[in-house]
Order: C-alpha cells, then sequence, then structure tokens
C-alpha cells in the first residue's frame, strides 16, 4: 500500500498549534513504530516509556510530546504537540480517507434489487448484491455480495462489508459497520423435544441494532424467538463473536472476540467482555462489569465487578487461586509429611 | 415487523379445543412475555412459577392452562388450552409463514447453473447462485448467493439460507436447514512434515447429511481425508460449531454455538454439547452423554453420563471442584496454622 | 463420490518398488480403514498396532509394508512398500486431481473485474467474483463469490475457495490455500474511549501473507493499524481462527480451528498452538512452542517449551495439578480429620 504524504500536507492537518524542529524534504511512505521506522517513515511518542527510543529512531517525521527535549538528527523532523496519539490518529484518518475512498453512489448494474425495496439515491450498492422485498437502504454503502432481507432496514451512513448478510425484518441503526461475512437475523436455535425428534420452534423475531454500533468479520447475531435481539448504541463488536436469540445488549459495550453469548441474557451499559468468554442464558449482566478473557459466565454478575474464571469468579479471588493452584503438588506432599509428623506424635504420646 | 393478526385467526388455529374468556376486538400486533407484553400483544403462561404475572399483564390475549383461575381485564380475552407453549408455537409456526414465505420456485435469471447439473422443477434457486458440474437440487429453496459444488447433492425439503456452501460431492439430506454462511465440506487439517515443510494429506472425501439436519450460521464441517463426516439425522447444530474431518456426529444430537469437535471423534446418538465445547481427535463419546458448555473432552466419555471441565471430569465432581477451589486461599492459610501448631507441639514433646 | 480405479493405475502412481501378493481383478471404488473397509476398497496398514487387523480386513487391495508377513485371502491383492501411508498419500493426490480438476483458465462471464485490475491469462475466475480496482491476480483459481478489494495482490499458484474474502491492499504469498467464508484483511478491533463513546483507531495497515501458506474456512484475519498483519511462509491456519490486528505469524506454525490470537502478538517459526487456544496481547511465543487445545496464554511463551491450562503453565505442571484437583475433596477432608487429630493432641498435653 503506497502512502505517498507531504510534510506540507501533514502540517495541514495537525494545524498551527505544533512546533517544528529540524526539516524533512521528502515523501512519507509509510508509517511505523519508533523501533522499527525506516527512512521515510512517519512515527510517534504515545507512550512514555519508549522515550529513549525516539533518538534511535530511524523515522523521518516523529510526533513528540512538547516536553520532549532531545533534538533530531540531520534530514530529521520532530513535530512536537500536545497529544501525539490524538495526533497521529487524525494523520491515519486522513490517509484511511485516500486509501479507501468511499465508493460512489449509485446501483452496480449486477446488483439485484427487488422491485419494492428502496433504496436512497444516495446509497452505493456493489456488485452482486441482493436487496429483498420490502427492504429499505439509506444512504449506506453496501460492498460486493451483500444480502439485505425481506422488509430489512439500512438506516443512514453505515458501511456493509463484503458478503455481509442481514436477515428478513432486521434494523441497522445509523453508521453501523458491518464486517465482511457477518451474519446479522439468523435463526435462534430453539427446539423442543416432542415425538423422539428435536422440533424446531419457530423464529419470527429480529435484530435491531442502534447508532454507531460495529460488528466483526463472521459474527453471528440471531433473530429473536419473537421480539428483538437488541445491541445498543455505540457497542464495538469484534469478528467471530456469537449473540443468540433474545439476547440484549447494552450501550458503549466492547465484546471482544470469539465470545459467545447465550439465549436471553441481557448486558447493561459499558460491558466489557474479553475474547473467548462465554456467557450462559437468561442471565443479567450489570452496568460497567467487566469480563476477562476465556471466563466462563454462569451465574448473575453485578455491575461494576470485574470476574475471570471457570467458572466466573471475582477477579481478585481468581488471581490468587491462579498462584495457588501452582502450589498445590507442594500443597500435597507438605500435607502427606504432616500426616506423618502427626502421626509419629500420636505414637509418642500413647 | 408488523403482525396484524385478528382474534378469529388465532381461534381458526387453536381449534375448538380452547375456552374463551373475555373479550378483545382489535388485532394482535406482538407477542411478547407477559411482563414485557404491551396492548395489542398476545402472551402465554408457559412456566407455572410466572403464574402471579398473568394478572398483571397488558397483552390483549393471553394463553393460560386450563386450570387457571383468574379472570382478564377489561378488553382483555383469555384463551384457556391444555398446552398454552404448544399453541403458542403453532401460532407462531403460522406467522412465521406470513412473514416469511416460501419463496417461489424456478431459477433466479442471475443464477449460474453449470449444464450438467440437475435441478428440480420444483426448487428455488435465488439470485447469484451457483451450481456446479453434475450436482443435482431436488426441490429445495437456496436463498441468494448460495454455492453447490461439482457433484453434491441437495435432498427435497431443504432450505439453504444466504451464502451457504456445501462443497464437491457432499451430500445433503432431506428437509435440511443450512443457516447463512455454513460451509459444509472444507478440505479437513490435515499434513505431514516432511523435508522441512508441512505437506497437505489429500481430502478427497465428503460430507454426508441425514434427514432433518440443521446447520448453523458460520459452522463449518470438513469433508473426510477418506469415506465421510457424518451427521446423523435429526442432528441440530448451532453457529460457528467446527467439526474436522472424518468425524461421526450420531442422531438427534444437539451442538451448541462454538463447539469444536476434532478429526475422527465419534459421537452417539442423542448427545447434547454445550456452548464452547471442545472434543479433542479419535475419541469416543457414547449415547445421551452430556457435555456441559466451555469443557475440554480429552478422553473417551461412557454413555448417558455428564461431564463438565478443563480437562472434562464427572460433572458431579466438577462441581464440588469449584466450590472447593474456592476456599483454596482459606486452605492454604489453614496449612500454614497448622504446621506451626504440630511444631510447637513437636517442641513440646521433645 | 464414484471413484473407479484400476490396479494398473495404482501400479503405475507407486512404481516399481512395489511388490504384489496375490490379485484383485475388479476396480476400486473406495477407500477406507482396515476395519471399514469393503470389497472394492483399498486400505493400507500405517499404523503397526493395527497389523493384526489387517488380516480381517475386507479390502480388495491392501498397502502393507514389507516386512508384513500374512498372506492375502481369494481376491485380495497385497502391494508391499517402505511406507504404505506415503504411498496411500500419493494414490489420493492422484484420485484428488480427477476428482477436483482444477478449473479452466477464464473469466466466467458473470464475474465483475474493475477496469485497472490485472489478471494473469492463467488465473481462472470463477462465477460471481469480485475484482478491486489496482488489484492483480496472477496463475491463480478464484472459485465462485470471491472478493479481492482494491490494489490487493493474488500470486502465482493461489487458489482461493468459493466467499474467500481478500482485503483491500492485503497480499497473498505463492501457492496459497484461502477455504471458504474466510476474511482476510478485515478492520482490526481497535477503540479509543473519547467524549463519552469508543471511537474507531483508524487501520490503514494491510495482511501480507508468505509463499504456502493455508487459511481455513470462515477464519478471520484482520489488518494492521499500520503495517502489515504478517503470516510466514508455510504456515497453515485451520478454521475459524481469529488473528488480530498487527499479529506477526512466523514460519511453518499450525493454528489449528477456532484458535484466537490478539493484537501484536508475535510467534516465532514452527509454533503450534491447539484448538480453542487463546493468545493475549502484545506477546512473544517462542519458536518451536507448543501450546495445548485451550490453554490461555496471558504472558510470554518461552522458545520450545510446552504449555497448558488456564491461565497457561508449563505442561507437565498443568498434568500433574489435573490430577490433583480432582483429589481436592478429600484433601479437605483428610485436612478437617487432621485438624482434629490435632487439637485432640493439644488438649492431650495439656
Amino acid at each position: 500500500m503506497a502512502i505517498a504524504y507531504s510534510t506540507q500536507r501533514i502540517l495541514e492537518i495537525l494545524g498551527n498549534d505544533c512546533e517544528s524542529v529540524g526539516a524533512y524534504d521528502g515523501l512519507i511512505s509509510g508509517i511505523a513504530s519508533l523501533s522499527e521506522a525506516i527512512a521515510g517513515d512517519l512515527s510517534f511518542l504515545g507512550n512514555p516509556k519508549y522515550r529513549a527510543s525516539v533518538a534511535r529512531s530511524k523515522a523521518s517525521i516523529l510526533l513528540v510530546p512538547r516536553d520532549y527535549e532531545g533534538l533530531p538528527q540531520a534530514g530529521q523532523l520532530y513535530l512536537k504537540l500536545d497529544n501525539p496519539s490524538f495526533a497521529l490518529a487524525l494523520i491515519c484518518r486522513d490517509i484511511e480517507g485516500m486509501l479507501l475512498p468511499k465508493p460512489p453512489t449509485g446501483i452496480h448494474p449486477s446488483a439485484v434489487i427487488e422491485a419494492d425495496a428502496e433504496i436512497s439515491p444516495e446509497a452505493s450498492i456493489g456488485a452482486f448484491c441482493y436487496v429483498g422485498s420490502g427492504a429499505s437502504v439509506g444512504a449506506a454503502v453496501l460492498e460486493s455480495h451483500v444480502t439485505v432481507g425481506r422488509s430489512a432496514r439500512i438506516a443512514d451512513g453505515s458501511y456493509l462489508f463484503s458478503k455481509a448478510s442481514v436477515g428478513d425484518y432486521c434494523e441497522i441503526g445509523l453508521r453501523n459497520r458491518l464486517l465482511a461475512g457477518c451474519v446479522i437475523g439468523s435463526d435462534g436455535y430453539g427446539y423442543e423435544f416432542l415425538d423422539g425428534a428435536h422440533q424446531r420452534v419457530p423464529q419470527i423475531g429480529n435484530v435491531v441494532t442502534g447508532a454507531d454500533v460495529d460488528v466483526g468479520a463472521n459474527t453471528t447475531i440471531d433473530r429473536a424467538r419473537f421480539g428483538s435481539t437488541l445491541i445498543g448504541e455505540g457497542t464495538k463488536i469484534d469478528n467471530q463473536v456469537q449473540i443468540a436469540h433474545n439476547v440484549r445488549v447494552g450501550r458503549h459495550c466492547l465484546i471482544v472476540a470469539q465470545v459467545g453469548i447465550s439465549g436471553s441474557s441481557v448486558l447493561g451499559d459499558g460491558v466489557i467482555v474479553g475474547g473467548q468468554a462465554g456467557i450462559a442464558g437468561h442471565l443479567k449482566v450489570g452496568s460497567g462489569a467487566m469480563i476477562a478473557g476465556g471466563t466462563a459466565v454462569v451465574s448473575d454478575i453485578e455491575a461494576q465487578t470485574k470476574v475471570r474464571g471457570y467458572p466466573a469468579m471475582p477477579m481478585m479471588l481468581f488471581n490468587r487461586m491462579a498462584v495457588l493452584q501452582r502450589k498445590l503438588p507442594d500443597l500435597f506432599k507438605r500435607f502427606d509429611q504432616l500426616e506423618k509428623s502427626l502421626e509419629s506424635l500420636q505414637n509418642q504420646s500413647r
């Protein structure tokens, strides 16, 4: 990915608020960490613990905090700012806009749109997209091979990557990002055992997402048995997460990769669920709770608490236990010893 | 999803076997639990423990057991039946048929069907489907973007959701439901280390599913090294499950989301595997065994037993251990105390 | 899948180096293990522990080691070789070539190729493929519904199965196999909490794979925040694996199904990661390390070590602990006993 970025462009983005020390005349062709940067790269001091790496960095332009006292090498430019990380994000956002320009509005001739679907004139519908009967797509981008089911709704500002699927009757909120291969609105997993076989329980609900929700690649969110599976505003879901029918996830939650949330469980606002954790069905996880990676939640979790383990326990207890577990072999030995000592004492005292 | 459902239609579905108490003149526009229902909703008393919620429910029509003694509010209708849950399922099935009508038979003009593939005149093939050479598709529904590989077979009554993939030579049984994004018949993961590199072992088998199998969204089932990976009749597989090459799953099993089953393992009939559990390769799991969520199975499991843990152990033992683990910090303290007491006794007795 | 394979063809593949004992005149129609083979099948003795099964096998042709002394039944042919497993792989590779012939070169008329993409005349581009602006595809096979993003590169000899997605700017090396539904180059999961919401951190890097990399079905590999997420030459990744942004996987690693590797972690060469294991972010795993299935790695792992557990510990310690854990209930009982005995001794000695 060839970036060719002038010093002038960087200064335009960062505005007047930055102080230049030294000079670099060439173009910026990459971004890298302090230790990995080569000539032509932009780098930055985001974490004070890497301060010593700045002087050794081969980057051509370095974003450093105002109080950084070192001086650039020949042909190197330091830009001093209040918040180098934030400055970097501004530059990256600009580069992202150049590298990944928003596709033009309009409907690709290969797309199939059912006659009674409504497509905004500001929508961009890519190759091989299918939009079902009664669906509506706002000023959104659909890359290639996207499916929008019957009567589904995609609000303005959403971006659906290649092969995202939105099932029948599901409603995607404003500015959602649905990454490649995710499936919103698959059947909930519900059966009743009757006459010697598992009979499917009809799943006639849908999935509704709030504004600014992100859904990761190949993540699956099942439609409700009835009513809606809900994902709250601002919640960010990573890749390969499974969210079962009738789950309700609050606002501004973070759900890391490969998490599974079973049917009808309810998460409050601001909950953080670490990678590969599992939450059993019909549970309540209070707002602000933090569930460590790999944890198996099998009972309700209080708001603002941290849990970890299989099954989940308070994080402090888990950490203590993890240390003690390793001492179990030693404990068993000491115990055998103790039993013998006691026995010999008992023999003495007879 | 706008439901508009008359009381008369509900009575038609439930038949003569239900007793009306009270009356509701409007249309039903939703289904909800007793506590969440609003006016216009249908609700039901499925679980006796919610009996007290019936009187407070705002639902307009309530399905209740025959022995429920309370009386409806004004404008509310109680329908008394033997089995309210079953009655609800009947109604939901009817609604499902209206909301999600079976697509018309025929082949969408955008689909690509190789010349020597056989498509039943009763099949419904959606937009952008690809059916390979020598494949046959019975009276089945293929939504959009479905792939049916070379010489693969799809039996009558099956429903393949958007972006389901059935690989070369695989055979899908009667009335299967393959949810969006599932992959049946990907290469098995087999390598031999030779000349400093992992050499791929050819995978020339297929996947064969029995009748009435469901496969979840983004689930993957690998083709056999040779012979067949088998999924037995009536088995229901949830989302994001991974089933490796040469696995044999029995009949009427339930395999919950994110489970992984390694190569050549064999599950009997009626096995239940909880979410995120893993089963190592070349193992036998007896019929009727229950494997709790998150369990790591690393040795054979006897029929009709329940296991849990990492690694798996009898569920009773796991539950006991989970309690004791939390007492480890206390045990270590008591132990230190005991050692000291013993030492002081030993000193006394010298 | 109908195989019809003559004895003569098998002898041609195996060459002069094999000794025939007995004779079989028919065609070979399947391959099966010794105990499951029926008449018409080919079988083999790969593992000496199954030696006793050879005489009972109903296979028509059996590959056996040179030192196998038994004699075939009537109408049965033994082929004696140095390495029956390797011989079987040669035959399977030949069958694979017949069952799954390489698709013809050329671009399917339904594919959409942006005007400035470069497609090798030796490439095979299947139905409904989309190749973005500035992308290049070498002498590779793309089955149906494959997406190749803007400026992405697919090197010679690669095979992309149905619905594989390669994101913008990603670079796929020589002879890669990307299985169905995998997503290479999805957005990294990076947010900063600002003004009461999680703000997306731009992800402007890409994914680069070395030669001979395999990527499993529905696996996801995220693009780097900047720079590249790297997968080393010869590394084989199973289904449903999640590899986060800026991860670097070394050469000739094996990463089994449903593993998750968090952002910026670095794996050396020849690392083996068992199924469902998780590796937290910003860690180093040394070359040749083995991480058992289900392990949760939360700190660096030394080269050539074996770890297991939640959290990870040396495998020997884990195995010892797994045994002792089951004795915890007993330990607690013995402990109570010991306390009582000691107390009674203390009372005596007063």
